[in-house]
């Protein structure tokens, strides 16, 4: 049995989503791809996420009644983490209430934590549009130093240099000056001001995101999300390190392939924001370590031998011309300082966009992604690690395992039976990492699966458990499996199901990312009950439900529910800080310094932590 | 009649050279390429300039008396400035006696201004040998940080970065950094640091002079001296930008043509000293604006009409690959500040090697050559202007004239007859530019020549001119003529003379460089008896003889002999100068911004002042 979802509709944005029953506006609104404003972390003390339900309200809760007005309620005002959606519902969003820079993303917003317009004041690239007067036997100043008596001191390229005399006499001394830093990029026909642009992107092993950036404004203008083409060569990191040591083409092909990708991905982005490429003077990228050098064209063999070495640490600020990106072609490319290991520039972007470094009580951030990064700040202290979780949460290497895109089965409830939401709201083709994570958790709770991850055969399972249930636990080619959706459900025609090496991957990505949870908090000498927030960052962490990612030990279970927040990508966030803020860019050089990197594989205690980890918690 | 010349051998330098009867030793020193240590200008009076007659010793003279003691002056030790070659000579000149740095010849040095050893403790390129520690697990700090750990930080571009992995790897960690400024030019294979250097060269519309400096000792290992490959396509650089102008591929067959020649020059420099090209991390290049122009490929035409504008002021640090000079291809090229209009780098470069800006009295330097610089320096204040000479100086549009190398006639002296000196000891085969300033000035003594430059006919020569030079006096195709060499005395078969053309292109070159003299002074509230020194620069200055210059104008007869001082290339040697020096070049910079520059095409009194030096002086 699926049930149908039910339709939530938010406005001004015009987008709809379909989510189960008993799901938040919040969580909704996340899934819409709207951060709602929410500095209690979701506790309904704040009142700072008011939603109009213009069709589809239900009785508030006492958390509103003390924070709205008779009148405002009656008028169909709600907080959107307050209120459960159990039937169709319009919604409108009033501008106030929704994320407006990622730094108030520590307060501890659920869901995809994305600024939707950000401070320019720190903007690298400026434009100045200027008139000059034409060299005249009383001022016969040359060319350069003419343009810098009204613009300040540069430095210019050769190739530019040599544009400059015959551009400015045939525009009579007026144009635009580009200028970065102290550099000349351009000097362009007419007042260009107006267009000025710069793109971020999270390069992850699996995913690839880039969004543009109008940097007159603040705004986002266009996001594209592709897969990483390098997957082809290999899952993880690991395989693309192999390939390089092994191929002497390899380093080239893993380069071409994301050069590519990004290059396509701009146009993409240009032609959605109806922007001209040249006008994107700066793109920034964060990534894991493996990830960047790739990008950079930098050989990642050491990191594929103890002891794990990356070629630099340090930020890259690099020519986009002889990267061979394809935006301005003296436009510049910035990329993240790397912490150490395979703790990589995405962590240091992460570590900005939820100014984890300025956080006060005991603060966790948790990137789940195919290389899980764990980072514990703590009385200006900051300490990270990274665990090879491998791609479970993301899909892959799980036997139905699909991206959360449309068909996937991203959430999973046993009533029963089993109630499933598919991204969409089409016939389901596979199953996404949150959905594998629900199904596991719903399992352990009604007794099919045990603690050390043994799925029970059909004829083991308890009379306890609802016939509907039972019938689900199955013998299929791959051995015991549970079905999500029948053949005669799905869009395939075949049936959707979890197996036993299924949960094995998610049992490996879990134990690998608890256990580096546990050695981080005990480095610096805190235990669970000291942590004041976990802050879940990564694609994953936009689905993923609290309960059962405690419930399967993914988080700790005695970790307050409300301390756990998800903040989303937050890489690409700190990539967009980077494109928009140069005092962002210093800062993360700083951080990158500071931070103390924690090496697992060379730490006694991990192999037994993690050990431990591969259990599932005995108590649901 | 041609004098046969006397030999003078220099040692331990094992240069021989050909001299007329009665040149003083300085000067046939500075023929041979070295620069006599002379703070008081030649006057015999500080007695640094001593030097052992092996064999030729003459009676020494008073000065000499003075300075020396009796057991010197019997081991034939003389001053170099007082001594007259009467005889074939051998001259054992001590180090002491050399002049070790250009900034000494202020003081007043005649001669070629060579800087045999530069200050080397201010050097933009160092190099660094490091053992690095391999990593380990106790050390994971990654490569490039590994490396800026024991040399400092550093940039360093893509493609280097790309190498660094596998280079510290296969040299274990060992190498030698290449340091510029805060860039990392390359990272060497075992301990390299005894191979470092950089070219300076001087780029005159004419003549092109590169140098190789050991920027380990400050010592100048190869020079080479080429023609312009450009004067195929006009001899001034009007001519030039002219060619710019209407021709659509001018400014790339100009540019072409000076980078090819410029690499040509580098690898003949590198061949001579055994350098390895790629140890060769700077060029640094002075010469008038239009040349450096063209050297950058940037085009010049706005020099080409009123208000004549260079394209950039600035001094330029370029990358040697984008500029396509073949030193490292990650090597830096820097040229020099232009002080405005045709008052060009060569001019800046001038200025610091003869430290004009710290020059006490009123000093006026004046490079002689096909565009002709002069620069008045009085109580912190610079004045600066440029007129076009042409390039009657270097031995061009003139009958027979030719550059001053091997064949040509270098000076001429009537003593009843006409008595020359070649170069090189050869048959002559034309005149250089030094002649024909001598024939002149001879001219004139003798009543060959009206003082508006008119020669007489032969039938017009006084009785009173001795009869060999009167029969020197002919009617050539070219008109009327003075014979210098007959077709028996010529290497050519042909005979060499002087022709009334010849004499008209000196009196416009000689005018020019009169009048900018006489405004500038003007301009500073001088007259000629304020002056305290005239610092005469040009390839061409090392050869001509004051008293000559004086008698055709070319400097004001009532400046007092004593305050004229050759000084040599001191374009060259500025550029040697910011070779060996980050200050040189940052001084350099505020120096040609400080400066005035004063345009004689819009000075209302420069067209009045040049008629009038047209007339040769009458006294002579």
């Amino acid at each position: 049995m699926r049930e149908s979802e039910l339709p939530v509709k938010f406005e001004p944005q015009g987008k709809t989503v379909f989510v189960l029953h008993g799901t938040t506006v919040v969580e909704a609104a996340a899934r819409a791809g709207i951060s709602m404003n929410m500095p209690c972390g979701g506790q309904g003390t704040c009142g700072k996420c008011r939603v109009r339900l213009v069709s589809g309200a239900c009785e508030p809760r006492d958390a509103e009644r003390g924070l709205l007005t008779q009148a405002d309620i009656e008028d169909g005002v709600r907080l959107a983490c307050q209120t459960c959606i159990c039937a169709p519902m319009s919604v409108e969003v009033p501008e106030t209430s929704v994320l407006t820079s990622t730094f108030q993303i520590l307060g501890g917003a659920s869901g995809v934590a994305r600024a939707r317009l950000m401070d320019v004041s720190d903007v690298a690239v400026r434009k100045r549009f200027v008139e000059l007067p034409a060299p005249s036997r009383e001022d016969e100043t040359p060319d350069i130093d003419r343009l810098e008596r009204a613009v300040g001191p540069f430095y210019l390229e050769l190739d530019l240099l040599r544009q400059m005399p015959q551009r400015l006499r045939q525009w009579q001394f007026h144009g635009t000056a580009v200028l970065a830093d102290h550099r000349l990029i351009d000097f362009e026909e007419a007042d260009t001001t107006s267009e000025v642009y710069a793109a971020a992107f999270d390069i992850g092993t699996t995913t690839l995101v880039g969004t543009l950036i109008d940097l007159t404004t603040g705004r986002e203008c266009a996001t594209v999300l592709r897969i990483n083409p390098q997957t082809s060569y290999g899952d993880d990191v690991v395989a693309r390190i192999n390939l390089v040591r092994q191929d002497p083409a390899g380093l080239d092909k893993l380069h071409r392939a994301i050069i590519g990708e990004v290059n396509s991905m701009l146009a993409e982005l240009c032609a959605e924001a109806k922007a001209d490429v040249h006008h994107v003077y700066e793109a920034t990228f964060a990534g894991n370590t493996t990830m960047q050098h790739l990008l950079e064209g930098v050989d990642p063999s050491a990191l594929g031998e103890v002891p794990f070495v990356p070629a630099t640490g340090r930020a890259l600020m690099l020519h986009a011309r002889e990267l061979g990106i394809n935006i301005h072609p003296r436009g510049r490319v910035y990329i993240f300082p790397v912490i150490g290991g395979f703790v990589g520039g995405d962590t240091t972007a992460g570590i900005m966009a939820t100014r984890l470094a300025d956080a006060t009580g005991a603060t966790v951030l948790v990137d789940i992604g195919t290389n899980g990064e764990i980072v514990v700040s703590h009385g200006g202290r900051m300490v990270a690690t990274s665990t090879a979780a491998g791609p479970a949460f993301e899909g892959a290497r799980i036997t139905f395992g699909m991206r959360a895109t449309n068909g996937a089965i991203e959430k999973v409830l046993f009533d029963g039976d089993v109630r499933t939401n598919v991204i969409g709201g089409v016939a389901p083709v596979g199953l996404c990492g949150s959905a594998l994570v629900d199904v596991v958790a719903e399992m352990l709770r009604h007794g099919l699966l045990m603690s050390e991850g043994l799925m029970l055969l059909p004829d083991q399972v308890p009379d306890t458990v609802p016939g509907p249930l039972r019938e689900r636990v199955i013998i299929a080619p791959e051995g015991t499996a549970f079905v999500l959706a029948t053949s005669a459900e799905s869009a395939t025609g075949s049936p959707v199901y979890v197996t036993q090496k299924d949960i094995r991957e998610l049992q490996l990505a879990t134990a690998a990312i608890r256990a580096g949870f546990s050695i981080l908090l005990r480095r610096v000498g805190l235990t669970v009950g000291d942590v004041d927030q976990v802050l879940i960052a990564g694609g994953f962490g936009n689905f993923i439900r609290r309960s059962n990612a405690q419930r399967i030990g993914l988080l700790p279970a005695d970790l307050e529910r409300r301390r756990i927040s998800f903040v989303g990508n937050t890489s690409l966030a700190g990539a967009r800080l980077a494109a928009a803020s140069q005092k962002i860019r210093h800062r993360a050089e700083e951080i990158a310094r500071e931070i103390e990197h924690v090496d697992l594989s060379v730490d006694p205690e991990f192999q037994e932590q993690y050990v431990e980890a591969m259990f599932f918690p005995e108590e649901g």
